[in-house]
């Protein structure tokens, strides 16, 4: 059996829980023990991951609750909304599962983000457990207890913050991901170096291909050392009040144009990406970057396979969208900058500015 | 100026806010200060108290706030569901508001469970007030940051505990309150009685016709102790995870009534007063209490013009609704029983104690 990483999340009141990393947790009963015992479990996954992973899932899982129930959505993006949400709603009331329910998210990023949700909102609250089966969702998203769906008006707008009872990435699930999707969880991986960890940045220059290759060390290398960083971030700042938003470089942009091409028109991390690129060139017109960290973070978002030109959706269709961002206050657009290598923080950028740079990135 | 009452809501991590009884209230400065500085504030309220109330409170947050926002719905107990809570969502992203926006819930208890979700959610949670106009919001619902909506398979499933920064309860808002919403809202208000103090139950007996009568101060009375008694409950034990379902006594079949004849049927403290009446007669059959109990529950509920005979659903639909009660736990239905006057406790019955109970209520 290969080793197993774990990672701890310490948060305020002694609440605390584990990420567990590694090979074959899927099917190893230890992954599924001391949970909080319940008449009845729920999966809520996606027609692409049910066939593939759902049924081992419930096989698991029928080893500790009586009753194994499945709530499979539509794959993608533009589902993550109310009527998804509804959905796993009316199921479990449905069928009268009670407030104990444990409910498993086994997916990516928006099954995670959704199911979280439900169960945040259930009855005011069930208990539930994060299976990410995306790289993205394993360094990111099933980390921290950011819960959400999308509203047409802008990106994980309604939500709350909500912490799973333990969080399982079985590296192996990543077999089965699409190179596309492989690529855009490489772009919140990319993300922790300019943010946190300069070293992280060199090693993820130096391991590029080893990880488009899936090679099982250093994808697991890459998802420890990201859920660390998240980790103790969100330990830090569990409801982003301030230092958590370091987290979102990149996304400013990012959800801009996720809701102006349409939800699920690019990956969220692609759009990332692209939003990484700008936001590092606005390091440097902030005059905090010099110019050779963009090329350098633009040579890695393109050796990744990730795209760097954002779509021309027009500046003031640009500016409209990134006004309804969460970090904005009163109007002014703020930005996650790079001040360092290694070191990020959130900045007011003037509409001026921001139109120029999209004009320069033809995006305009 | 009449005396202000000040209750104070004490929970864990040193969060606390208070609850401003007395008359005049939403004309006075004072209430309005010291809240959480922010670019906007947005009232949330229905169609019938817009034209008593909106503009005041307008003209009193506009000293405080540069913008504020008016958001009207449709009123009644049938419009507490995801169409009415999206109307509040997408005012805020159609106007673009910030995170840090506070609204204003002024109305009943469906206004307040409404707009205190949609603060819960909104950008994962931006600050609310509660302006309860109602006796049933000022002695019950907008106090202790319970928020939902309802489910067509069930009342307040969908929700969040979510605290408000303060409870501004005008009793001159009582005077343009139905007389039927003023009995409703005495429901609650007696409801404190046999489960936490047999004392006010007394003191609701002798002073019944006042209330009715709407006295001002012996309902300042009956508004400052009802609170009392919720922040002691509330402050023990936030998310109810015990002591707190006592709060629920006659809710169990009050939900059930009100989601099987529909919502806005019967009024929410109607409901609840038949509830008491046969969560009475339970404690009763359970050995827990003299038939004498029941007897003075049920004079007391008609005196305040309460209905205390159950609609005819039938056995099976009753035991089927009342299963998807919050407090049912693995199928076994958990009612709120009096032990004692003054002390209350959760208590599975078996479903065959309960169709003997319905039948002899005639709602079989």
């Amino acid at each position: 059996m290969p080793a197993i990483d774990t990672v701890r999340i310490q948060l305020p009141d002694n609440r605390t829980y584990q990420i567990r990393i590694g090979s074959g947790l899927l099917d190893e009963a230890a992954s599924w023990q001391a949970l909080p015992r319940a008449a009845a479990a729920v999966i809520v996954t996606n027609d692409t991951v049910a066939p593939l992973y759902a049924e081992r899932l419930q096989a698991q899982l029928r080893a500790v609750y009586a009753r194994v129930d499945l709530v499979v959505l539509p794959d993608g993006e533009q589902h993550k909304d109310w009527a998804s949400l509804n959905r796993i709603c009316d199921h479990l009331l449905g069928e009268a599962l009670d407030r104990k329910t444990v409910l498993f998210a086994l997916g990516g990023g928006v099954i995670g983000d959704m199911t979280g949700f439900a169960a945040a909102i259930y009855m005011r609250g069930v208990p539930f457990v994060q299976v990410p089966t995306t790289l993205l969702a394993q360094v990111d998203s099933s980390v921290g207890g950011k819960t959400a769906i999308n509203h047409p008006l802008g990106k994980n707008m309604l939500g709350a913050f909500y912490q799973p009872e333990r969080v399982i990435a079985d590296l192996d699930t990543l077999d089965t991901l699409p190179d596309r999707e492989l690529r855009a969880g490489l772009a919140e991986v990319i993300k922790y170096g300019p943010i946190a960890d300069a070293g992280f940045l060199c090693w993820i220059e130096d391991n590029l291909e080893a990880l488009l290759s899936r090679d099982k060390a250093v994808l697991g290398y890459a998802v420890r050392r990201s859920c660390e960083i998240k980790a103790d971030v969100v330990g830090q700042d569990e409801r982003e009040q301030g230092l958590r938003a370091i987290l979102n470089f990149g996304h400013t942009l990012g959800h801009a144009i996720e809701s102006g091409l349409g939800y699920g028109a690019w990956l969220h991390g692609e759009a990332v990406a692209c939003g990484m690129v700008l936001a590092a060139d606005l390091s440097h017109r902030m005059g905090l970057m010099p110019v050779e960290f963009v090329t350098r973070l633009r040579t890695l978002i393109e050796r990744a396979g990730l795209p760097a030109v954002p779509p021309r959706l027009g500046s003031d269709r640009y500016l409209q969208l990134m006004r309804v961002d969460k970090k904005a206050e009163a109007g002014a657009i703020r930005f996650v900058l790079i001040e360092a290598l290694g070191r990020a923080g959130l900045h007011a950028v003037p509409d001026t500015l921001i139109t120029q740079l999209l004009a320069d990135h033809g995006a305009a």
